[in-house]
């Protein structure tokens, strides 16, 4: 299988999150996925019990990356205040364990939140672009959709701080919030130089999981084994649903 | 099976178009599309070669009828300039012919444009009234979207007329006519009191087709046997889309 990369193709890339809180959960968790065949693999290493322990992290990180072979990973560490896991590391120890990552790992993407300051963005920035690895810049509301002005400056941020892909993942309250984040996107894609991965969350966003490629959004995130957010559907499905889609937004 | 009504139900009708050129097309494509299990059938009228002859209208009207069943029928004369087939009926006798299915069919929907006089719809509201059959005032444009007011005003229209349904649909030549459908959609289904069926024609909005019940639209089309307008997917593709969507969206 050929490796994908975020923002190429005419089709949004499949990404199924692993959630195990052992290694052993989270070997045996890439296996099941690694059958459904996504085009994405993104470890949410937050939900991992011993994320405080470096070489423990980077041993399953390498085991990943081995594993997956041309399936590219997106390596995340969630913060609680945008929805991810209470984990005892500090902000410093993030950054610092995300470098690590990769110059260790082979890892494509890393997820590093635009809440984060500028001056870290740029610390992870020269790293990465020694280790060439990819930086996801990410902004998560799980209570409500913003405007869309302040979507729209979420992304021109991740632009401007130098990220290779800006990602915005915001919970609908109504099918109004819907429009809105499609709408943003298909701005996004008119005026961005970098891939933009957008979702509205919940049972109303969940639809944007399914139609947001239409609108730009380069990557699109499926249940494998378990869900990382509400709203996501089983990666079966959603690959049924696409292919209608994409069939029917190319007739003639 | 049991007999649904347009505007009933927490997801979108499926209806299938039949548009053969002589009864016995028009009898063969009805059986083909029943074994697909539409939720409704309709008939487009100005597809039939002799549709100048209105005892055979009426024949073939109440042979569909007979044969389908609980699954209820639209009965469509589409005008040319809304899209439709060229025929030789002045819009005196089209009203004339739809007064007398409505008489003598016992199809349950007739389609009527909102381009034809108020008086006109008046003398069809007081004959449908009597027969029971329900008008669906629809609009159509296969060149392009027009401004959203102007979409809702159409709307706002076929309710004034007192039609039981209101329909648009529209020629999407950009995604941004795609958001503007949906949003005038979920404003109709929040302000309006009769049931809406809204698609945007064309590849862009092909994706309507499968979303646009979630944003309040009654009705979608697919194709049964044959496409009668851009955009139309299978029904057995389009069946898959929206189970998909449907237990997506009331998940919690």
């Amino acid at each position: 299988m050929e490796s994908k990369k975020i923002g190429e193709g005419n089709q949004p890339l499949i990404c199924t999150p692993l959630v195990g809180k052992e290694q052993e959960d989270i070997l045996r968790e890439l296996e099941n996925v690694l059958q459904k065949q996504p085009d994405l693999i993104e470890w949410r290493a937050d939900f991992f019990a011993e994320i405080a322990n470096t070489d423990q992290v980077l041993s399953i990180a390498q085991k990943i990356k081995g594993r997956a072979g041309d399936t590219p990973i997106i390596f995340t560490i969630r913060s609680v205040r945008e929805g991810g896991q209470p984990i005892s590391l500090t902000d410093r120890e993030v950054l610092n364990l995300i470098k690590a990552v990769c110059r260790n790992t082979g890892i494509e993407y890393v997820d590093y939140e635009l809440s984060y300051p500028e001056e870290s963005f740029k610390e992870l920035r020269h790293i990465s672009a020694e280790s060439n690895t990819k930086i996801i810049a990410s902004y998560h509301n799980f209570n409500f959709t913003p405007k869309m002005e302040i979507l729209i400056n979420k992304i021109k941020d991740a632009q401007n701080l130098k990220a290779d892909v800006a990602k915005i993942a915001v919970m609908a309250e109504s099918l109004q919030d819907v429009l809105n984040v499609l709408d943003v996107t298909l701005e996004a894609k008119n005026t961005l130089r970098i891939p933009l991965i957008s979702m509205a969350m919940g049972e109303y966003g969940s639809i944007t999981r399914m139609i947001g490629g239409v609108f730009g959004s380069a990557v699109t995130f499926a249940v494998g084994e378990s869900s990382s957010a509400p709203g996501q559907i089983p990666i079966d499905e959603l690959k049924s649903v696409l292919s209608i889609i994409q069939k029917s937004v190319n007739q003639k």
